[in-house]
């Protein structure tokens, strides 16, 4: 199953990301020559979902890596330390992008004290962010499957009414998504009646991507505003939640695009189950508690501002981009590891 | 208190409106001159807000009423009762548009059966729009210090965190507004620390006019996506939630604009207290339950396009304007009443 779009484009010299702050009216492809270039995309979400953040981060590591190996053949350790330290600061809440740039450090290093040369170093590093990129796309697909076997067997023929928020598809991952993967496996054996999406302000990737990426795939959807999902809950319109995560703690909290936590909340007031798909990559192994996890706070503008429109006065904001769930709000995670569903520390 | 604001001017032929669509950025008047021109007004969202939609209302109802004597001066009764059910066809949920025209309808019935002649007819009705609108400015005030009183007396001397959805101000009444009228008398006095203003999605009657307010009247305060408000309340960063409403039923479940229900969820979920304040003339006396109020549906327009910029591709939209909050995750309703604090069901 080939998605019908996908984030990035891999060319020989660059990495083309689509600028999906354009998304769905306007494609426009951003070409990235330097680590710099990535950092800049990262940060300012042309390219966005934990995935996809970690696959163009490799990419983007071997950018630096080979400026750095051009300006002195024999690096300082900080000079190396430094690479990941500046892309890891792109987005801080995310662990993929951090999972990632440490796997290419990893490779980096070793190969320095190799002394490998110029071109092998050139090599097995970019070999290595296609790995990175490949895994994530297999990744996807075995996610989503698990989930597809968990909620089908749970509701055995039924078609289902789901409902989902932010984008989790083919542009936030290298493969056929997270949630959105799950959702397209359920479809496939028709299981779908209806798919809610959250707009998910104030980014709006559930108007612009999500909604963009149903239509294409003809999964039948509604596009509500994030503040409807309740109602419909109370209304008994909805049997499941499902989302993505940008990082999973050990005891299974899921730090997630802000909203998702008020969803498991209301999901829990109404008996409706709640779950996560996500990649090995996004389980932060090294942290218990989810309070322990950074939240990033964005800029004013994307909350004052709407495609460049202004749509209140100047007032002090608020913009946390992440939310965390604790791990009792959720039935199960799947993801892609031997087991495939993960049981949180209340299970 | 006089507002520095108000939503709508009585001219001696016309009414005024203020487009509340285009605020705050442009300030524009739409002069309203027939009971068709406030029915499209109210429709279309130029004024809202429960109280002064009934207002406004009552004024278009002296203009169909005029029309339809000049036409012919006994009208049959089905003429005069098309009066109000047109006016009240422009909006469902809230009560007070019935209200008022019910209240002018009773009036004109009677001048009626009196044969009182056009002059008469004139002059009362106007009083009758004029005392509805009167009326609703002095409950503004009082139900706004018997909020004030009640959440001082609970918090004495705190300065409070108050989170607050949709706009529910001078923009939306004949006065100082209801749920934004008692945050005004708790700032008289020094009991606002912050108010976290809700955008409300999809209308962003919180971004554009609550925003507004607020910074006119330098109440200190965060604008936030609706998604945050979970978040804050996980954080502890909020001491109470405060409402307005749109129709509250006799065991007190409370309509009120979509986006309340979950928010009182999550101020149930983090034991945080939930209040909302309304004019008598929200209360339903005929209906018992919130599950019976008739929920309006509004363009998928409004979703799909943010100030005539679109944000998503074509895709079917589910755009409930309210939903309805039960009677048992709210504390107390200020209202203007003897008591002037309703408890309801559950106390």
């Amino acid at each position: 199953m080939i998605p019908a779009i996908v984030p990035f484009r891999i060319k020989k010299k660059s990495i083309e990301i689509l600028n999906q702050r354009l998304l769905p009216h306007t494609v426009d492809w951003v070409s990235c020559k330097s680590m710099k270039d990535v950092f800049v995309s990262i940060r300012e979400m042309h390219v966005r979902g934990a995935p996809a953040i970690g696959i163009v981060a490799a990419y983007g590591y071997v950018f630096g890596a080979l400026k750095l190996m051009k300006k002195n053949f024999s690096p300082k350790l900080d000079e190396v330390t430094a690479l990941k330290e500046y892309l890891d600061s792109a987005r801080p809440t995310a662990v993929n992008l951090m999972w990632a740039t440490t796997r290419m450090e990893q490779i980096f290093t070793k190969l320095l004290a190799e002394k490998a040369d110029m071109g092998a170093i050139k090599e097995t590093l970019f070999l290595e962010a296609a790995a990175i990129h490949r895994e994530d796309e297999e990744s996807c697909s075995r996610m989503s499957h698990a989930g597809a076997d968990y909620i089908a067997s749970k509701w055995p023929g039924k078609k289902l009414r789901i409902l989902t928020h932010c984008n989790t598809g083919a542009l936030a991952t290298g493969g056929i998504g997270t949630a959105l993967g799950v959702i397209r496996i359920l479809h496939q054996r028709g299981l779908v009646e209806v798919i809610y999406a959250d707009e998910t302000r104030p980014y709006l990737q559930g108007a612009r991507l999500t909604a963009y990426e149903l239509k294409v795939e003809k999964i039948p959807m509604y596009l509500i505003a994030d503040s409807m999902a309740g109602f419909l809950m109370k209304q008994g319109k909805v049997d499941l939640v499902i989302t993505g995560a940008d990082r999973i703690t050990k005891r299974g909290d899921v730090a997630n695009k802000i909203g998702t936590f008020p969803l498991s909340v209301l999901a829990k007031e109404h008996g409706i189950p709640f779950y996560v798909a996500a990649p090995e990559s996004t389980f932060d192994r090294e942290m218990e508690h989810g309070d322990s996890i950074p939240i990033e706070e964005r800029p004013a503008y994307e909350v004052l501002e709407i495609q460049g429109k202004k749509v209140a006065p100047d007032v002090p904001v608020l913009n946390y981009s992440f939310d965390v769930t604790p791990a009792e709000n959720i039935e199960a995670i799947f993801h892609d590891g031997s087991d495939k569903v993960f049981r949180s520390a209340k299970l």
